[in-house]
């Protein structure tokens, strides 16, 4: 059985890999870049979350930075994308799912990293909101689409929903496996729900002018 | 009478509401959120500028982040703005009001801190200023707007000024009150003209080809 | 004979001076800014790979920050391409040049800096190649434009090189000097190879649905 720790560095790996090869079919189908844009795209959407949340707790260099295994695993995914993406016609279901998939894993990881370190629970629910949020925003930002977190049907939701129930567990001493798998899963479906049926949390009521 | 310290939070966490106020509704009048992207955006025009701050600074985890006040204020920002922009028809006038306020206040907070901190009057200026125009900066690039700081009449230049004062009020040895009020009044002021104004620095000359 | 240290510092101050005259420079083309966006922009462009550098290796404050000579250096580039932003009437070749020459020598500069601190000659070529892009990318999202990172033809593959070599040479006990400014020469040629023959590194095959 492996031990907490391989456990969350499992998961976090695997929200590394998903991110990866999203950020880099992404690049694949917005733009028509080249296999050094569509690797960085991927290792920036893969890597930027970690490296914000480490900035933020002040665990500089940014453990992702230094571990080998993950500029590895990120330059995998970028290479994977950059075959697949000349096989496949639409990219869009994958893409969404991969977001999902690595929303999920860094909103479960990015939290528990935070109450390792000390933070009290809103701001470790915050950091991994901020972790599972944060590739994707940089991506958004690069390819110059508003990001998914400021206007997608629950996006920052179902993340902050994951790091509550993970910050929730741990105060309940429940076992980290398997439940970080279940805040996960939750995250995961409460995300792909949004995007199939378009959900969105409240807006505010028409405005006659939005000049 | 307050502290010197009381007054420097206060008029910090003011800083804060302001901005939290303004991003939100920048977000409620350029593109269609939900609450979700809305108090985000608020937070993060709030949070911004001291998160950068504090990195500059090395005062990790940032201190805005680790003090729940500033975390509920930019929240309480945020929801404000999701109820009234339902309300408000036109809302240019407060957003501008309210970034000038932003502005003025982290500008002068951001000069002490960095002053505080032992940086010298050239990078204590420059730290209020990037204090004061980066949660806007921030905001604007997830809107996909070119950074006020960048082409907006008089932006940067009241923040410098405030900064400046800031900072020549300290090596005078003049008290913090209401010396650093007088330096914020005259930022937000100088702001305000400029936007009213439409003032510029000086601009290159016109030129033919502009390809 | 300068020693290595003198001879590693005029090297970053010149890629300081270049970044800040082109980051200047493409605000001058771009948009008509001011005095103060245009400074602005080429300090933003001049400064912010060495800060990402120097946040990735928790080095903070950033050197360049702290050093009153890289700022003085960035402020001057800034102001020269406002005075001659009215001269010239194309601007785009400078630009260019102007932009490798930075490129080259952040390459350089940001590995030898990665692998002084202790990071392994990966870690040590990926922040040469950060260093070098960093401050770039910063100016084509303030401009809105999709960084030259991502789309250009052989932007960081060049600036990768110069890592690789650098931490080859140094590898090897070769001297500093004058290695370094082979590798900066070699990055220098290859990326306006790249600009001037709109070279590219290899792209996914056309694909027939790019929705």
């Amino acid at each position: 059985m492996p031990s907490a720790s391989t456990a969350l560095v499992s998961l976090d790996l695997l929200g590394t890999l998903a991110f990866a090869i999203n950020g880099a079919m992404t690049a694949v189908r917005t733009a028509r870049l080249d296999i050094v844009g569509i690797v960085t795209l991927g290792m920036m959407t893969a890597l930027g979350g970690g490296f914000i949340r480490d900035i933020l707790l002040d665990d500089l260099p940014p453990a992702t930075f230094l571990d080998g295994r993950y500029l590895a695993v990120a330059a995998l995914g970028g290479l994977i994308a950059f075959v697949l993406g000349q096989r496949l016609e639409k990219l869009a279901t994958p893409i969404n799912v991969l977001d999902a998939a690595g929303l999920s894993l860094f909103a479960v990881t990015g939290t528990l990293k935070g109450l390792e370190w000390g933070l009290g629970a809103t701001q470790a629910i915050i950091l991994g909101g901020v972790t599972a949020v944060g590739g994707g925003t940089l991506r958004d930002v690069m390819v110059r689409q508003v990001p998914a977190v400021l206007h997608s049907g629950l996006y920052a939701v179902p993340a902050l929903i994951a790091a509550g129930l993970t910050a929730a567990f741990d105060a309940g001493g429940l076992p980290l496996l398997p439940w970080t798998v279940v805040a996960a899963a939750v995250c995961f479906a409460v995300r792909l729900l949004g995007v199939r049926y378009d959900l969105h949390a409240p807006r505010p009521r028409d405005m006659k002018s939005r000049d």
